[in-house]
């Protein structure tokens, strides 16, 4: 993943390249959310929906499905009636939760120092910003 | 974070916290792209947008915002005619951006294995989503 070029091996920064669409769907917008609750341990679905605020049934499912294709999760049904769903990482997806889980660790232990950015952000760069929208292209 | 309620302190579960925000920002389609990418070293608009295959100047031009408002990215012009513009990691963004490239450098590494899981998938679970997407919702 070089930037001066070398893309002979995997690279995320290839549009083609398998780990791209896995970091599609690891980071979308739900992924690594969800993917950091199973970390907590398995869990069910209505379950999982309610501890990731904001996100939609079918948003869940949808989630679920590209991480279970990717190898990260497994879907479990037991023999009850009626039959008891339950989602888990598997050793793959456990893997790949460390990073994720340490880079949402980090974020949450960070929130002031967003909010003093964001703060500053909007009072200061206005005029830049101005600027980079009448040009479209700021380089 | 956890999943059994406690949502006293900072948490990406948790709709309105900034650090849902952040996370949204770094992870959304481009954003862990692009830390990854400036976490190689400072960068023009130009380089970047060509490192990352797919990316247009719309997307990315609204992406480095993004990581400017959340203290992530610095975007320095330099006094030349005509004026040169950089992007580099602040303090804060190289601190995200470890965990951000250790993701990334992992996902990388286990593409083969994502190629298996997702060819044993596409053999194994027809009946299964079928059902799924029956019901709508899996448990």
């Amino acid at each position: 993943m070089n930037i001066t070029g070398d893309t002979s091996e995997a690279s995320v920064f290839s549009k083609g390249c398998p780990s791209r669409r896995v970091l599609l769907d690891v980071t979308g917008r739900w992924g690594i959310l969800v993917l950091a609750a199973l970390h907590q341990g398995e869990s069910r679905f209505g379950v999982l929906r309610r501890h990731i605020e904001g996100i939609s049934e079918k948003m869940l499912s949808h989630t679920l499905q590209l991480l279970r294709r990717d190898g990260l999760v497994l879907r479990h049904v037991d023999d009850s009636t009626p039959p008891r769903v339950t989602y888990a990482l598997t050793a793959l997806g456990r893997t790949v939760a460390v990073p994720a889980v340490e880079l949402v660790t980090l974020l949450e232990g960070r929130v002031e120092q967003f909010e003093r950015a964001r703060d500053a952000y909007e009072e200061c760069t206005p005029c830049a910003d101005a600027h980079l929208g009448s040009v479209g292209r700021p380089a």
